[in-house]
């Protein structure tokens, strides 16, 4: 299995404090050192960089935390393959383009027997379950809604149905943005934390490492936090229920989705 | 304008000697200083780092003389802004996927009210005339053919068809790969040069740099580079015919287009 790390803020923020520890995971603190990667938007533009060594040993990971963008939306992933090689192009997040957006997708977890029928414009160039259940969403998004983008609410809507079906192949965590809200669907593990004021101090579990964001943040700052498992020892993560799939638009939960999707899908 | 670069080869080579000649052109030797980026494949994947930075200030043009990758397939480019403004996703390669491969592609040049008709899998993120070319490409690449990917005689073919309906609208110099093959179209200015044994000196004309390729290359090396301008003072560059659309695979020239498409275009 893998493990994810978001973030979605109201401002454009730094994820260094919560990646030094989710990078420790990569080979360190855990076992997923078959590559990593990370995406974060500035404005419309999306960054990608994803490496198929240890987020531990890799020089771009270290160069992130000396050199830290500061980003609304981010999505970051450490693997440990199952499915495919260790190899560049199975690396995630991945990426697409969706009516003039960038879409960047990371999952955890494993799907058997996942084959699903994909189009010219949305079929994998890697070999992992993970990018054919992202195209297959894209693919899903495309065909349903042409080739206008829909409200947030229709969108929240069509990507819960077509979770539903995918998540009854197996363990389907993931995390999907577009630069604009950032979507988190939970099958087993997935946890958040929303940091606003009044700020407190959090330590990482991972290395011994503090931080104070009242030294770093603003009054109205809204940044909320989300990984496979808790990355501090002393704030109140929140646990996703297994089935729901969550939006977060500047900071904050704006849309939550249904717990238990899983019977419903077999229903379907 | 903008100046391309690009290179093919038949085992991965790195392209340090000559991005150190053409990232000066970023804003020293050259006025190309609105962002720069670079796309280069390891087998299916691909890499793609751009910056809204000039690439004579950039730490990320830094970190690729420091670090070279090598690629059979590379496309680089500077940027003097004509359309949308200094923005990093303005800046080229842009990239998208089809048939499971990633594509990437660059612009030189300028096309006068060109507003094609894209759909929802292939509009542009950016304000770029070249983004949304890039997009019209692929967009008819994937009408033409479908799901399944043509041989690469078709593919060429059908390029040619789609870069003369573009071509008509202004100077439509690009470079275009997806990582088996390297596309280099010339309305204006485009160079190339075939470096293979008997391996020789070449001196930059940007800056005071020299290499012996008899010291850094195999017998059987064979390798490609594609540029606006010459970039080395020493060899013989050969200057691409306007309108001609050339295939490179392997380091050599594998398919050649006519000479005289523009005529061919407005006939249409």
């Amino acid at each position: 299995m893998c493990q994810l790390l978001g973030m979605n803020c109201n401002k454009p923020a730094s994820i260094s404090f919560s990646f030094e520890g989710f990078s420790r995971r990569g080979g360190q603190t855990d076992e997923h050192s078959d590559g990593w990667g990370i995406a974060f938007f500035e404005d419309r533009a999306c960054h990608l960089i994803v490496d198929d060594k240890s987020s531990v040993a890799s020089p771009l990971a270290e160069q992130i935390k000396r050199n830290p963008v500061k980003s609304c939306n981010v999505v970051a992933h450490i693997r440990k393959a199952t499915q495919g090689p260790v190899a560049l192009e199975n690396s995630h997040p991945f990426k697409r383009e969706l009516w003039g957006r960038s879409w960047v997708f990371a999952h955890n977890g494993h799907l058997k027997h996942y084959a699903p029928t994909l189009s010219g414009a949305f079929r994998p160039v890697g070999a992992t379950d993970s990018e054919r259940a992202f195209c297959f969403l894209m693919q899903g998004l495309h065909a349903r809604f042409g080739d206008q983008a829909p409200s947030l609410d229709a969108l929240h809507a069509a990507l819960q149905a077509l979770t539903n079906e995918i998540a009854a192949h197996g363990v389907f965590n993931f995390m999907l943005s577009n630069g604009e809200v950032l979507f988190a669907h939970c099958s087993t593990h997935l946890h958040y934390v929303t940091r606003q004021y009044p700020f407190t101090k959090a330590h990482l579990v991972d290395c011994e490492l503090s931080i104070d964001f009242n030294e770093h943040n603003h009054l109205d700052d809204c940044i909320t936090i989300i990984a496979t498992k808790p990355l501090t020892s002393n704030e109140n993560w929140v646990a996703f229920a297994p089935g729901e799939l969550k939006m977060f638009q500047n900071g904050v939960v704006c849309l939550d989705g249904p717990r238990q999707v899983r019977e419903f899908a077999v229903a379907c």
